[in-house]
């Protein structure tokens, strides 16, 4: 298939410039055609600093880039929580949506969402870009060909510094769905179902934003995840799923990684390389795997699917699901709830 | 001081051989001068085994090692379940002791096995190895130092394919105090508080014996650590301590480290290498290690204490603490509770 996916940018802050940049190392014809900021002055400035060339249209208002008839796709990189109503806008306009996670606060705005999608017949994925670099994907084979038998444990400790912009109960942004998310979504990668019971437990800030948690997920056959977050720290955040006859790690960034270790048994372990096309010049570390998350938008689209079989719409509300749970328990509200 | 501290050895299992062989690279005057085990016959094979001389004396019952007036400190290595009673007979007879792990199965048990060492005046100390490899002492001192500033959390995932004669309640021995009890040790080492609170989630086998297991233990200030268990599996194993300014990994085996990975916040990982003397021809990986646990005993007796700085008795009970509380939320119950 030749045809070009066109896409539009909307928001133009650091996500989307790291998105257009990788876009630059698409196997597929992805082309962005148009941006769109609050103001036209910024989305010039953003086509300029990611050099775009003046053909890509600049728009001031979102809804001018959804009027736009030779958009295809539209890319959502605006802050969190605009996510529902721009991606709402975008879908009634006829759109196809990638937008960035969390793509919803809470299952019962996303539910929405997803329920306009089916509705108007169009494409509609969360960002949850991890899943589509190729180590998941080598992850993915090893869990499906059994060659180290049956997945037991899957864990994580997403340890990161935020920024304090990143604690704010009343713009839905706290930790939980902000690193927490990941943590969640790499244990419901490994295993590939749903879990049978969540136990969560977690600390808080006196503000009320959530500081650290953990996710005990109990899968079949007695198998279980030990996924956890911590907001105010550094640490090597490396993810690892066990098996019966050896396991898997991802020993840094688990959430882009572009190295996979593989153990049998007892044996020395073995490095696989995916590295990325490059790794300099963006704001986010390993943004250039954005392309992956591009190129499969691609496949996905000119395979006429509305749903990805990779991220569905199911696997983000069980990642929701898992989130809700835990800040009811914790006790953090979200305006949306 | 120049005195040869004289050891028995109690118990000629795989773990005795690998404190004898490994009390060659001691750096004190440690001095192994008799073996016991429950037949004579076993106890000269064992002196063979271990390139003892026939000068080290060889009895037939542990009774008649701890008669022996020359020995001034014993290694008990025998099967978990006789732990207590055995030290408690050597406590009696007025000897030192070093007792392997788990010490005791509940802190009951434990506890009157400490009454009686307070009482009689002698040095005891569980064979908590781990926390004498000079990578623990390094850990300790950048905690102390606060060169990364103040520990936010301690992570581990122990996961180990235990053999089947590991799980036995009727002998008190399942994984969670045979391998749950490292991953809670380590926690308790790098806060060196007890936790405010405990959370415990785990799962069992049919018959009755915990399988896998997660310690969410809270500390002062919001802090936490959650070390987990899983016993039918291979992982990784690596231990995580984060800091509010970078973090601390054992990269492998958190149990018996040779290598501590040392970030500065997002610098590139400095790796410590702390060599073992000798790695090949033991039973367990990493068992040269014994040696500093020997020659931390030396000390401690040399300095007229009876108990550990390091390892106290406090220490021991804290960890028993958290597996009971665990057990009771489980359900395993052991012979001795």
């Amino acid at each position: 298939m030749s045809k070009v996916l066109r896409w539009g940018i909307v928001g133009c802050g650091d996500i989307s410039h790291d998105f257009v940049r990788a876009m630059n190392h698409s196997q597929r014809p992805n082309k962005v055609i148009a941006v769109a900021a609050s103001k036209k002055e910024r989305a010039e400035a953003f086509r300029g600093k990611t050099n775009l060339s003046n053909d890509v249209k600049a728009y001031g208002s979102y809804d001018e880039l959804f009027a736009d008839k030779e958009v295809d796709v539209v890319y959502i990189g605006v802050v969190n929580n605009l996510h529902i109503d721009v991606s709402l806008k975008a879908v009634k306009a006829g759109k196809a949506v990638l937008c960035e996670k969390p793509i919803g606060a809470n299952v019962k705005e996303t539910k929405k969402l997803f329920d306009a999608a089916e509705q108007a017949k169009v494409f509609l994925m969360e960002a949850t870009w991890s899943r589509f670099f190729p180590a998941y994907q080598r992850l993915r084979q090893i869990i499906n060909d059994k060659s180290l038998g049956k997945v037991k444990t899957a864990s994580v400790l997403f340890a990161g510094k935020l920024p304090a912009n990143r604690f704010c109960v009343e713009l839905n942004q706290t930790p939980i769905n902000d690193i927490g998310s990941y943590a969640v979504q790499f244990a419901l990668f490994a295993f590939g179902e749903r879990p049978e019971k969540v136990v969560f437990d977690g600390g808080k800030r006196e503000d009320g934003c959530d500081l650290w948690g953990t996710f005990n997920l109990h899968f079949s056959g007695g198998r279980f995840a030990v996924v956890s977050y911590s907001s105010d720290d550094y640490g090597p955040s490396n993810g690892v799923v066990t098996f019966d006859d050896g396991y898997v790690e991802f020993p840094k960034q688990f959430w882009s990684p572009d190295t996979l270790k593989l153990v049998k048994g007892t044996n020395e372990p073995v490095l696989e390389k995916f590295p990325l096309p490059e790794y300099e010049g963006y704001n986010y570390g390993n943004s250039a795997g954005l392309s992956y998350e591009a190129d499969h938008v691609y496949d996905t689209i000119a395979a006429g699917k509305t749903q990805s079989d990779i991220h569905s719409h199911d696997e983000s509300l069980k990642t929701l699901e898992i989130l809700d749970e835990a800040r009811r328990v914790l006790g953090v509200k979200y305006t949306v709830d």
